[in-house]
């Protein structure tokens, strides 16, 4: 089974150029999945119903989110009707709108936040083993979706689920990490996806605005770049009979 | 001008692989000069001299550091007495000991620290622009190890110094980027290079004692993992004419 | 000379307040001059041109304050045409709007701001050293309002201070600390004055919106609480011809 | 019932003033039952089975700790031992050395931390929930030491447990704060006892060595300061029928 991941999809040129890529890749890698990190959608910060809906039209199967998740509330509406197939991170504490994983053609997409250098939340490891104990049935795959910040903790969480999962997947820094590989228990690993953004930008956002944030200690406004997109993905190959991982590959794409 | 530039070295592993490796790099890529991160190289946090002296002897010419430079405090005596060619970031403060920048073979090499999620130190965006304007002649190379954690800081340093230096490289995560580019006004960059250090390991740590910090709280003692080694670096172009990059590559090996 | 100096003033229940209280209590205290934190007057967030104001109207005659300070961006034109006594931390860096100090009827009033927590900014130890080596003359006080959040910070920066200035008093905890001492070269010092606010509030705050905030992880909406209003204030008196203090007293009154 | 409550008590000039003061303390204020703080007790940081004898045989019943607690890791032993009454903050997560409450003489102490810019560990609110839960008896009293360093989270805890335990008292900064109050449902509340330790110190320490980190940006050693010692305190009369307070009152002493 082919699973196509796809990390931070920032603003309108994030999923504009999804629209336009999206079904050839399926098509080029036989996926038979597609995972949509959705949390910079909606004007660079948050997601909102109806970027939401933008995604799915586009052909992702399942949206993950992040730390931006709240930053448009109505976002939560269609999370709790399960109206659209959108999940936010798992380790939340009890009472937060939405659910933390969702099942979909047997295959089960996790979300989870780091915490360091984040916010004060559960416990992202214990979150995961909660879940996957309570389980009575095999999923084909078991992806998850790690939003955090820090290397460390990303891959303390790859190796802790080593041989549990099929996959652990890094989102958030907007950058595409080097590090794809098979864990020794073979489940599929990156630090980082990477974006699906502008360019000529910094992690999405037009330079000018973040530089003066760094000069002046000032948090103004920033907006999202323009010009030439580019996609960050991974296709991991799952063994459905095993639940883990026979591979992973990137996929690095530009779009006028 | 081709000078090559390794990331973050991590204990007797990394420095065994540098000293098996580096002299066929050199050779293999023609290389004209060396750059080291030394941060890591004393039992995986911190430098010594011994473990400085080491890094010269396997062939680099100029060592950088970070973060975990004073973990021994003897460096300082080799970096005032300039006995070895070892700075520390540029934009510790006045009074600190060392140096933040050393010209080489007409090749100057700068050190600076992020601040974000790191340390309260001076600016380094002003720090650098300090150093550069003070110049009185033009440099054959600038290279510039950004020290730092946030990918957003990192890009910005990247864009604030285009067409001002040769490259800007990232240092720190320990995990490779694949965002190696030339920025629009042929500045070199790439948010980070990655480390030279074991494969199976958490950014060079031996996983279980990392994985129970997250898990427990309790900073508990690290210590630096066995087996294969990875080796990452980067090799930059530089039209020495000009002092800008004309390109950027990524080498990445393994060694038993 | 007696100088008054207010914690942080919150929303409209403590400008109501401090009009109320303020012109009694400079007469009882026989007050020469009068400092007020407004970095949270406009909505408990932030400041403008009007609440300054409001400030001013009640007795202030300088208003110093803090990280919360570019909310409301048009606090910055009162700030640059200097039409209102309104300052902003001295170490943001160059090129940011308005002033770190004023000297008003001879005396300096300087704003600082911590970074331990908080910002990446300039040193503030480096940055009043700067003023103080700049200054052709001697004010017959120098006050300084120390906006931070870690006591070690706040207490070094007394103790850096100590026989330079006359007071180092804290803000932006909102909570009064029982520490108002003459440090041993007679420098008043207190780590926090406190803040004019409802006193069932959480730091001003409604308390079920921010107990919401730590037992979800979500950055909801905060609004200033109702009902009974404490003032925390102290009472500085300094020896115009030293420029150093002779005493500092604590002022705590409830407002209906 | 009178409880007395001793913040961080300092290296051995803050365990020599303990030892001192403490007797006659509690025979001035007919004291029932005494709980000091003892995470600093070890030089300044950290604790071990002799700091803490030495806080038993000054005169406290139970020993709280925070942050600093596995300094010296032989103070799990005792703990795990149940051998000494020291506990250890309740949030920490499952596995840890070591209780986070304690019942003696039917007062339930308990011990939470904090965790804005604190540590990733388990959701102190949730956490003493769930204890207060399990309980299938009602103490006389129950006194939670909260040892955090946000005032906002200090309160929040404060608000959150109004009526359901007898007292709230904040620990860790080592300032003292003017804020000793009744809740509006009877729990008495400080955000922070303050220290037991040197007057002429920056939270303890040789004011010196902290400036230089402060200036530097070098983790440089601290060690304790000398000379006079404070003691802050608190006493919370509890009417053991309801389990709430009928009042709070500071205690500040000055020893040689
Ligand atoms: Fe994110
Ligand atoms: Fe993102
Ligand atoms: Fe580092
Ligand atoms: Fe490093
Ligand atoms: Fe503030
Ligand atoms: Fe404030
Ligand atoms: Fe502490
Ligand atoms: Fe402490």
């Amino acid at each position: 089974m082919k699973i196509l991941v796809i990390g931070d999809v920032i603003g309108k040129p994030g999923r504009d150029a999804l629209r336009d890529i999206l079904p050839g890749l399926k098509q080029e890698y036989k996926i038979d999945f597609t995972i949509v990190n959705g949390e910079n959608t909606a004007g660079g910060i948050g997601i909102t119903p109806a970027t939401a809906q933008d995604l799915i039209s586009a052909g992702a199967d399942v949206i993950t989110t992040g730390n931006h998740v709240w930053k448009h509330r109505d976002i939560a509406t269609v999370m709790d009707e399960e109206s659209l197939p959108v999940i936010r991170p798992l380790n939340y504490p009890p009472g937060v709108p939405g659910q933390g994983y969702v099942l979909k053609d047997k295959v089960l997409v996790v979300n989870l936040m780091g915490r360091t250098f984040m916010y004060d939340i559960d416990c992202p490891f214990r979150s995961i083993d909660a879940l996957l104990c309570k389980l009575n049935f095999k999923p084909a795959a078991i992806i998850v979706d790690f939003h955090a910040e820090a290397t460390s903790e990303k891959m303390a969480l790859g190796f802790y689920l080593d041989g549990r999962v099929s996959a652990v997947l890094g989102t958030h820094t907007h950058v595409a990490t080097c590090d794809t590989r098979l864990l020794p228990k073979n489940t599929a690993y990156v630090s980082d996806i990477g974006m699906v953004g502008p360019i000529d930008s910094i992690i999405g956002d037009e330079p000018d605005a973040v530089i003066q944030r760094f000069l002046t200690g000032i948090p103004g406004r920033l907006s999202v770049a323009q010009g030439r997109v580019m996609l960050n993905a991974v296709v991991v190959t799952v063994n459905t009979k095993t639940g883990l991982a026979t591979g992973i590959e990137r996929i690095y794409r530009e779009i006028s």
